[in-house]
């Protein structure tokens, strides 16, 4: 009974580990599509969206049975209740990139960012990119030194989203308005995906950290 | 020891119910300081947000101690599920009243919200208040009917935003980049927030709807 127990707990991990390698996997296009203008890679992201909202509901149903089953208390029932609210953060994350993605749509064949951004978006794309790895490998050994790292990257992207700010409130190219609107939309999503991921981190950190005091 | 059960399910119900009148309150009190640029209002919302967090903190920590003790089964488990999905949607709500909060803060003693847009983000506020107010219902009653009601309030938001974006491309009046991205932003977090209140209330059918499913 234990042995199954401890391998559903596993597997769950597991589970969250696939979504959040799905959702960087997505994001990535996502910011692929944006950069290139490519309407085939965004009308992908658009629609796998759906494969991870649909995974991140088998992943709640599977913790559902669990907590039914095996009842488990203290720092095990912490763990799958923060599993729940991980699945909400990597459906968020997912639903971000189509955002993203559909804004390529939207303005399709116009490029949603012009030339002089494409830098800013690229690097933003980078931090997503990377926050996304750390909260995968945080995920699959729930570790909260590396939950603690994300911080700096989320910081950085905040960064990043300001000099948009600044670049789009300063620049001067034609449809301003509707570019900055866009863009500032884009910056954004970018900063929000950061956000969720570093809640990722934070809800790991949370259930290793009351490990010690709940088992005073 | 049925009816402590009971009375917990009940008790965590009615807590839902006044934090969700608590984030109603804090909305309304953010449209008005974006309508009136009142900046002891926006940083009394600001201020607030932290009690809404600490309280969805609080009714998770219920929640979490009446599965550990109760060991729910089947409806009871999915309704308890739904009530930590329902504090993080009323936890996001809080978030984006202190987001309007915070633009009145930053642009203070400018209006954020120029006064030929007053209107259109009256409109807005008015939308939310009365989503909130269904949420509210949707909650104490468990009730599907209410939820589904909040579709169409959901819609109207929706194309208010599609309004305020056509006017914010449109209009003409200074610094017309800055005030387009500012209410740009302030028209997404109203559509947001009402997406958070059709989630609330697709919760609610949810657990609703599956009970004769589940009772075969």
């Amino acid at each position: 009974m234990r042995e199954t127990y401890h391998a559903e707990l596993d597997q769950l991990t597991e589970e969250l580990v696939r979504l959040a390698e799905l959702v960087e996997l997505e994001m990535g296009r996502a910011t692929a599509a944006l950069l290139d203008a490519d309407l085939v890679l965004a009308e992908r992201v658009i629609d796998n969206e759906s494969i991870i909202t649909d995974r991140c509901q088998q992943v709640d149903e599977a913790a559902v049975i669990v907590l039914a089953r095996q009842q488990p208390v203290a720092t095990d029932l912490r763990l799958i209740v923060a599993d729940l609210r991980i699945t909400a953060d990597l459906e968020r994350m997912g639903r971000l990139a189509r955002h993203l993605a559909e804004l390529v749509r939207q303005r399709h064949p116009t490029a949603v960012v012009p030339a002089a951004l494409r830098g800013a978006i690229d690097r933003m794309g980078q931090v997503a990119a990377r926050i996304t790895t750390k909260a995968t490998s945080a995920l699959a050994r729930r570790d909260p030194v590396i939950a603690a790292e994300m911080e700096r990257d989320d910081d950085e992207m905040d960064e990043l989203q300001q000099d948009l700010y600044w670049r789009l409130l300063h620049g001067d190219w034609p449809d301003g308005t509707e570019v900055a609107m866009d863009v500032g939309l884009i910056g954004r999503y970018y900063e929000r995906y950061a956000d969720h991921a570093v809640s990722i981190a934070a809800r790991i950190a949370y259930v290793v950290g009351r490990r010690p005091a709940e088992h005073r």
